[in-house]
């Protein structure tokens, strides 16, 4: 059997944009929804697909099928390609997803020396023809013959200043005809050949162009941005053309059915009479907005009402079209779903549910849970223009401005001095942790959107902008260099966390406004999600503001994050250089205070709601100093030599710590500290409980890897349980992290000791595919480029890879306990493509930063949604 | 029900060492096999076991079985326990396995004032009964009571001297009567209450006492060094004591039915006339050889001699056995499978199957693979006693003895100038490989025994002492510290690797020796294995070392060792320092004669056998100069500044380089290695095919996570494979390596696309548990202590963790290539548990250093011989 390639629009639906992708599905869909569309056809992106697979050759059946389809459009026009009364065609890209990266249009293809006249001829215009054929060969020869539009331009400007026109409409016939003669001869000169003047080369040529453009650099590099598949392909929509330039009766314009900036309910775009479509676009004249139209075609304009309210209520969304009049007759050239901003996104949503034109779960599925990221955070003043120094990676959205500082301790001082700073680091470590909260953001120029500076930045709902390769920062002199200039101490610049740029100066910002249409979103999607959403908090004012976010609980409380302050860091090192016991236990009861006080803290602000505890997780040695002057200074501090200092910081020293000394492994080698923190947590609870809190404290071992590791560390919680009164007083669980494989193999053992489970997905990524979070920016985006991934996997979870380990662990582990809470606290949580396939292996909760509390509660809803639609689907 | 804790010697046979120890099942076996065994009992390990879950309390039955048990005795010597014919018993322990860590023995456990008269009377032998008393009182109090026996033997001493006698026997009754009151005055002093007078008390602490000693400090020290589980508890066996002092017609003894030395067919022991078991054991006075025995006691003699060969032919094995004779009577108190050299096993495994006692496969079971590791190193003369300076992990095993040097240069230096030299780093890296060749032995402060020193030195068959962490290096001015001792460069050291001692000075050595029986035992193996053994080398010796020892091919060429002599090591920098393509490329071409010399080498060596050869593993930062020094020097040679050169180091720095920018990882950002590396490869093959050899190179990627970047390594390979001209010329295999899970978790999608796989089991193990192998050395002790894990899982693999991931992969690839060829080339490769494991679940070959081929062959011999009795078990 021959594939069909070729698909009339009659022929197509909307659901098809696999096969004939965006614009051809929607061309399709217009035209049997009554729209008055242009007849054409879709060349589909099988044959794209084909194209690439067999060396860029089409397959050899298209030409005949496209030539049969071309037949059937002459015969719905009652013209002729290439004949008498000739047809000309559109052609354009068209894939799956909307893709500006690829060629757009060719328009006025068909037309030559011969059909010029025909044109000229038929539509008794001269000047209308001879500008079309004009048109057509700039177009035809910048998109297809890559022949820059510059050089046409040139010509063009050069023609208008000899004969002093102002705009292109004083040019006459004659002047186009030598135009078209100028441009045949520069294609000539740059071609080395004539332009194709067969009417159906010059089709099969704009198809393969097509096809080719798929794969251009820009393409590529839209697709990486906007994580599309690079193996999709494009369709190539081939249509009849209409004539927006055919006189004062003619015209063309873009509109939306609602505004796209704040997702009002008005009728929003513009028009231009007397031109094409594309004049519209490149903005070379100056359209009117659409209301105007009223004025100058009210018929039309009253017909365009009309589509418009067609178009909602067919599609269900706000649409972006284009629209042609030609010789007083409307036609629409194409419709989509309209690119929105949050705002209008959030708006419009709920709108179209309170107009009855989508239900509360069609409604939740029109706002994109990442987008909502713009609605929570300040950023840049979208009426500023401003240039970028250069661009990290987005690691933390917001925006943020201050002068440049370099080191933890100045930012302190700076900012305790009333300045508004910006921490610059070539990485971040734990000791950072206050200079970061003294900063307005943190810029990086190592580590990935997972490095310690974007993980703790997006905790603190901090603009943070990481890995920004291109600068080279000397801490210690105070400066950093990029493209040829330095920024030194002081110095104010600008950082996009939601773009990763990197601004110099000071560019102005606006807070962010959440309306009252977000909060009714929100209540829908709580009404319809299963997962539960906590939030990843270690201080009560993060609690405080996940809370206002809405999280249900704690899904992770860091513990490492309490020891960096002031006398605790002194008493923590103070531990880890002790050579005995007892040495430990006398430093750990000066920590313990420290810790219950941040416990009771805790407890009472998420009072009623559950608070997972992770016991000390990181290696020892991130808490011993790094300079000599710190190691003096300690030393004179707690009376151990520099030697000794200078000596643990040596045994300490670990080739791979993210696999080394940490986690529980610090609890099995001194039990002493997982004791202390156990005290401290059942302490803090009773004292909350006394208060008339209701502390519902989840102690999480973390690092597991054995049942027996788990069940000694159980023993000493369950010891501490007893010893501090709280056993039969206050309600508690005991639970383990997962995050490495070994952990999920033998999940089923670990259920039957442990009373909650959260996936680390962070570690569970690095041990699973063997990457370092912190190391992997060398190589992943070139595995992104080269198609080895499509995303990468500390931003979204590898489902295929780390989603079957999770996977199993879960059906491990609820075969021994069927209702076990099973959550998720790494930086996956608040990712709505994770959220959702936490939602499908059936996790209890996903717990995420306090900022991206309200992503994931729409991701969890979108997951319900989806599900039973797949499911209805799956019945039919 | 009631637990049966007490069986009778009547009641159990040998294969009940579970729960009756190794002792028990042995006297309960020699019981039935009708030899003349003092009757006695058994107290089960499940009590000791009951002990130990319960707070140490035994369970309360067992006073009543004991008790009934008791009397059966009682009735079968007709005696009475404590009464008028009073019966004595002896107390032992006995595990499992043999445990010296653990208490040994009471003997005449049942005297006290009264009893003591009553078997003067019935002995007629004052001197006896009283020796006999003594005896008792010092060794309860030094077992039960816990009272040094150096206080008793001081005693003891000073009555000899009082007396001036020269021997023991020389005590008259008087004296010994003396000695039992001044014994227990001394019991009372030390223990502030009275020796304990009531038999039935000093059985039950005695009892009770066995119990906790499982649990001593030597006993755990022993368990752990002897990879036994701490869970096993011990049995206790109590039994009516017999006499072999009871005068001139009495004795004891201790043999071997064969020299446990070298093998040799004789019987083997030694015994005293006149004297207790423990005399021998203790050495406290001179036993005669067991020949001897004809002139002393001709019809006892005789009747031993039958003894053993019945012993032979009732066990099927070499017997160690102690015997008594009791006034003319023989004794059988304890007999066991004899202890032996690695020379001995292999020669009574090969003479018992010559002389029809067991078959091939029983023979074949007798060797323990791992000593084979004797046969094929030096070691040290056994005859020379040394005091070790510290003690490492025995890394690699092996004796050597050389001048300390600090740095692979001089080592190379000194060692040109024909000093034998040891290599002493605090770790060693690629760089030091050279001066690891020119050492007799490498000692290493800190690192694992999968460290890089301990792997690349037993791929060497080279001594290596790793991680000796009491040793604080100072390489820089060249002494090493260690217990308050200095030793400076061209110190003599010497190296223990089968023990990890480290000595003073120069201890003599002697020669392997692979005697006659040890081939023929591995021909019986390699008739018996299914699983192809290959070899880990990298170079023709290496390679030639390893078909001697019986390799079927090369199952792990590391293509980076070959990256680090004289020139190649500039080409490497030159390559990594490259800004371009093109730059890699012209560096890359300067390596490819040198690889392809490399390979051509061993494609010659192994002629016809399989040679698997990986791509280039490490992260590229490992080749790069460290010092100042050498990056001045490199700047010189290739004229790259030290600026650049320094950046370069930077930014290719890693936080986790093993979970970093390596393996095929290079190949996919710079496909020019891989593309050199194929080259290199086919044109080797092309040569050694051109030459009268037959290559059978097998391409591996390392780190494959994914299909899509196999794929990608592939198409490049298969690019060389046509550009060479190799296609159709050469029998090739392309496969990947399985070494983080996500591979093991995709392994059906990459069996469509590999030849073969193969386990680096150490990634896999390091992945999978989240253990860096280089700086697990931090805890795994712990871990083995508190019964966390059995084993360093990097020694023997996990088969819990990591042996689920490898038999979850091996499952998917055979669902898609049921007859796809699966190795394992980690370290695990050559160690016997691992093996086995290897072949159960299915895996095609094992590959280990050239060393250890002899231990895979007899491992996988014996895992064919298991897996049948399993078999034949489970059809029973």
């Amino acid at each position: 059997m021959t594939t069909k390639y070729v698909h009339l629009f009659t022929e197509g639906n909307k659901d098809q944009k696999d096969l004939l992708g965006g614009k051809g599905a929607n061309l399709a869909e217009m035209t049997n929804a009554g729209l008055p569309v242009p007849p054409g056809f879709t060349i589909s992106t099988d044959a794209c697909r084909h194209y690439y697979k067999n060396g860029e050759k089409v397959p050899v059946e298209l030409d005949k099928q496209m030539m049969d389809a071309l037949k059937n459009v002459e015969k719905q026009t009652g013209k002729e390609f290439g004949g008498e009364n000739p047809l000309l065609v559109s052609v354009r890209s068209g894939a799956k997803f909307s893709m500006p990266g690829m060629m757009d249009t060719v328009l006025n293809l068909g037309l030559n020396d011969t059909t010029v006249l025909a044109l000229e001829k038929k539509s008794k215009n001269p000047r209308f023809a001879w500008d079309s054929y004009r048109r057509f060969i700039q177009m035809f020869s910048d998109v297809v013959l890559e022949i820059h539009v510059n050089h046409f331009e040139e010509l063009l400007h050069n023609m208008k200043e000899k004969h002093k026109y102002k705009t292109d409409l004083d040019l006459t016939a004659n002047d186009l005809k030598e135009l078209v003669m100028q441009y045949k001869a520069l294609v000539r000169k740059n071609l080395g050949k004539d332009f194709p003047s067969d009417p159906v080369e010059q089709l099969r040529m704009s198809r393969d162009a097509v096809f080719k453009s798929w794969n251009s650099d820009r393409a590529i590099i839209y697709r990486r941005l906007h994580d599309i598949p690079h193996d999709l392909g494009t369709a190539v929509n081939i249509q009849s053309m209409v004539f927006g330039n055919l006189g004062d009766d003619s015209g063309t314009g873009v509109a939306f059915t609602r505004d796209p900036a704040n997702g009002d309910n008005v009728f929003y775009g513009e028009f231009l009479v007397n031109a094409q479509g594309e004049d519209v676009v490149a903005g070379i004249r100056t359209p009117q907005p659409i209301i105007e139209m009223k004025k100058v075609f009210p018929p039309m304009y009253d017909e365009l009402v009309a589509v418009r309210k067609k178009l909602e209520h067919h599609y269900h969304d706000m649409q972006d079209f284009e629209f042609t009049i030609e010789q007083g007759t409307l036609y629409m050239l194409q419709t989509r779903n309209g690119k929105r901003t949050a705002k209008a996104a959030v708006k419009i949503a709920v709108d179209m549910e309170h107009e009855g034109l989508v239900s509360q779960e069609q409604a939740l599925l029109m706002v994109d849970p990442n987008a909502l990221n713009q609605l929570l955070h300040k950023t840049f003043d979208p009426k500023h223009k401003y240039n970028a120094l250069t661009k990290g990676l987005a690691a933390s959205p917001g925006a943020a401005v201050g002068k440049v500082v370099f080191n933890a301790e100045t930012a302190k001082l700076w900012a305790e001095g009333g300045h508004k700073v910006i921490l610059v680091r070539i990485e971040t470590s734990p000791e950072d942790i206050q200079g970061m909260v003294s900063s307005q953001g943190i810029l990086t120029t190592r580590g990935g959107t997972t490095s310690h500076a974007a993980v703790v930045a997006r905790g603190m709902g901090k603009c943070c902008v990481a890995g920004a390769g291109d600068i080279r920062v000397n801490e210690k002199e105070k400066f950093f260099e990029v493209s040829n200039q330095v920024i030194k101490e002081g110095d104010l610049i600008s950082l996009n966390g939601t773009t990763g740029e990197v601004i110099m100066g000071a560019v102005p910002t606006v807070d962010p406004a959440i309306s009252g249409e977000f909060k009714t979103l929100m209540e829908w999607a709580d009404k319809t999600r299963r997962l539960e959403v906590r939030t990843n908090a270690d201080t009560p004012k993060d609690a405080q503001i996940a809370l206002n976010f809405g999280a249900q609980g704690i899904g992770l409380c860091r513990t490492e994050h309490m020891f960096f302050e002031g006398d605790r860091i002194t008493a923590m090192r103070e531990m880890i250089l002790a050579d005995s016991t007892e040495g430990r236990k006398k430093a750990l009861s000066k920590l313990l205070p420290y810790q219950r006080e941040d416990f009771f803290g805790l407890f009472k602000v998420m009072t009623g709601k559950p608070v997972i505890v992770r016991f000390l997780d990181p290696p020892l040695h991130e808490f011993l100093p790094k300079t000599d002057k710190e190691i003096e200074e300690l030393s004179e501090q707690i009376n151990v030599s520099v030697k000794k200092i200078k000596e643990t910081i040596e045994d300490l020293h670990e080739f791979n710590p993210m696999l080394g000394f940490r986690g529980c492994r610090l609890g099995v080698v001194y039990p002493e500290i997982s004791s202390m923190q156990a005290q401290a947590i059942f302490e803090a609870a009773i004292e909350a409980k006394n208060k008339g809190f209701t502390p519902v404290p989840e102690i999480e071992v973390p690092n597991v890897i054995s049942v027996n590791e788990f069940k000694l560390i159980k023993n000493l919680i369950l010891e501490q349980a007893k010893a501090t009164g709280a056993e039969g007083k206050i309600k508690y669980k005991i639970g383990t992290m997962i995050e490495f494989p070994r952990a999920a193999f033998i999940a089923d053992d670990l259920a039957h000791e442990a009373e909650f489970m959260s996936f680390g997905t962070n570690d569970l990524t690095q041990t699973t595919l063997g990457f370092s979070r912190d190391d992997v920016a060398k190589f992943i985006g070139v595995y992104i480029d080269k198609g080895i991934f499509d995303r990468d996997p500390f931003q979204a979870i590898d489902q295929h890879g780390v989603g079957r380990v999770m996977q199993m662990a879960v059906e491990k582990a609820r075969s021994v306990k069927s209702d076990l809470d099973i959550g998720i606290c790494g930086e996956h949580g608040g990712e709505p493509s994770s959220v959702e396939f936490c939602h499908r292996i059936g996790l209890s909760n996903v717990s995420c930063s306090p900022y991206r509390v309200p992503i994931a509660r729409l991701a969890a809803a979108q997951a319900v949604i989806r599900e039973k639609q797949a499911f209805s689907k799956s019945k039919k």
